[in-house]
């Protein structure tokens, strides 16, 4: 197999490569702007499956860091990428992709670390920018009688995750992007999913393996006076009571203004999972939760959804027609897994 | 187990964690400053045995991070730590003596990444500071004529590393330091060395679970007219030629001039290595390799040895006695492990 000098000269020849040297990485100063810095790692057979194409993988990793940022309204610079793979992971095609995601999101590689492992496990550092003096959007930002709002539909992506533990995939094609369009969902024959699902079923196979980070949401909460800001990675049950609790308040949920994708309900039959609990705990949405004060509305063209209020009393409540429920315990826990 | 919102809590109640807050962190800004970034994996079963104390392994990762940073000049500022971990993992125990450590070397730990995984993967992305204009102090500024220096002693940490994958261990003190003094290196009975070579074994084992990044001497160099520096992570003889690559340039060094601890021809008769091998490609040496103009000679408290010079041929040479060699084809390629 290739040795690491010779990838990382290979690695050097591709465009939006100048800041990659020797160990470390000069970055040049962005005047007037602090620095906002993440990490989130993927971890093949934990996080995504062990056989998933490096491309999406790539551009998978590149799009939940950016969500990171997208919750603290900062504008992406640069990352840094630490591939411990296993022999035989093609290196290339992984860097390629993720060359290219980052030229179109305004990222700049900036170094990383290659290490051979047993299990593949990728961590990619970013750091973006945000205005001196800017407003922090910091999840300690809700008051009572502010208006809860989701980014977008809630649960896709769990079910995604329940059809890729079955089986289905997302190809890249053949310009390595996961995009719409340059990109095919596989579904296994033996899936056994009705005609009428399928079509969601690819979606939400897409929405789990190709996410988006919402920059341009995260950028306008930004611009508020006041927001509360997260991105949902583990779940509504398991994220809302973070932002709550660092409010020192309390949150109402209505139940039935939980957005769901089209066709969610019959995917959900055809799997044999319970749509709210998927809505609340299937995790990785990767859509923003805030919250804002009643008379301030997000644009129509983000598409959010009021799902509830933040209240005085610290409890956090379920509402269904009729009646409140204590605050279910679903959602991801990166300690703990499943069959511990 | 715990879970990682309690991991969290608990963190948060320790000295040096006042940046970290939800999922990115908000870097406050050094007026005339530019940032340095660099990220270094530790992968159990890989870089060190999986049964390391997880305090030992804390510091062992800031500090090779750190000798990345003291090869570039800079002044150590952010961490952040992402850590994969199998079930029962001591989280506390690392997670406390990496602020420790942290502390002790001037890094505020400014988030990370928890995750489970069957392989325990650290990753720690470093930023430093290097004031905006000085001069930078990259691999590629070696100039013919140039002398070659090394921070310290080569082929200790790698004769360590034998003598580590034989079973010697360091324990960390109470405090979680491995500092000397407060650690005790533990060298099982089966391993059969003369009692004449036991002090340099256990001297061996430090180097190499405890290594020391030369930030001062780093510092130094940095004011420097013009230096070219790099640390030893891979050993001189996989190093040394990216040095001189990327200076357009070649190098001479004296086999004999190579500096080596005391009793380590000793230690290797016992182990059974070459000492020369192991000079050239045990790695790890984190030691720095610079290049400095003749008459441009480092303090001697550094106690940094020339072992060669820059030359106008490209080829590398090592120096014998009466003869010349070609350069060995020694050390470690993070891509290519023993067994592939």
């Amino acid at each position: 197999m290739r040795g690491e000098d010779e990838l990382l000269a290979w690695l050097r020849t591709l465009p939006g490569t100048d800041l990659l040297g020797d160990d470390t990485a000069r970055l040049p100063v962005r005047p007037g702007s602090v620095w906002i810095a993440t990490t989130d790692s993927q971890i093949a057979g934990v996080h995504v499956p062990a056989d998933l194409d490096p491309a999406v993988l790539a551009r998978r990793l590149l799009e939940l860091n950016l969500s990171d940022l997208a919750a603290a309204a900062a504008e992406p610079a640069y990352a840094l990428a630490a591939v411990s793979a296993p022999a035989g992971f093609d290196h290339r095609r992984f860097l390629e992709a993720l060359l290219t995601a980052c030229a179109a999101a305004g990222v700049r590689l900036a170094g990383g670390d290659l290490a051979r492992s047993p299990t593949l496990t990728l961590t990619l550092p970013l750091l973006g920018s945000r205005p001196e003096g800017a407003p922090a959007v910091g999840r300690g930002n809700a008051r009572p009688g502010d208006v809860l709002w989701v980014g977008g539909t809630l649960g896709e992506s769990g079910a995604g995750q329940r059809l890729v533990s079955r089986g289905a995939r997302l190809r890249a094609g053949a310009g390595g992007g996961p995009e719409e369009g340059a990109s095919e969902v596989y579904l296994p024959q033996d899936l056994d999913l009705p005609e009428a699902v399928r079509e969601a079923a690819r979606r939400a196979v897409r929405r789990h393996l190709a996410p988006r980070a919402q920059l341009e949401l995260g950028a306008w909460l930004g611009g508020r006076e006041r927001a509360a800001v997260m991105d949902l990675s583990d779940g509504l049950a398991r994220d809302l009571p973070r932002l709550a609790r660092e409010s020192g308040a309390g949150a109402e949920v209505e139940a039935e203004a939980l957005p769901t994708p089209e066709g969610f309900a019959a995917l959900c039959a055809a799997l044999g999972e319970d749509p709210l609990e998927l809505a609340l705990g299937g995790g990785e949405d990767y859509v923003l939760l805030f919250a804002l004060p009643a008379d301030e509305l997000p644009p129509d063209r983000f598409e959010c959804r009021p799902v509830g209020r933040v209240t005085k009393e610290t409890e956090l409540w379920l509402v269904k027609p009729g009646r409140r429920e204590p605050w279910p315990d679903l959602g991801w826990d990166h300690l703990v897994l499943t069959g511990d």
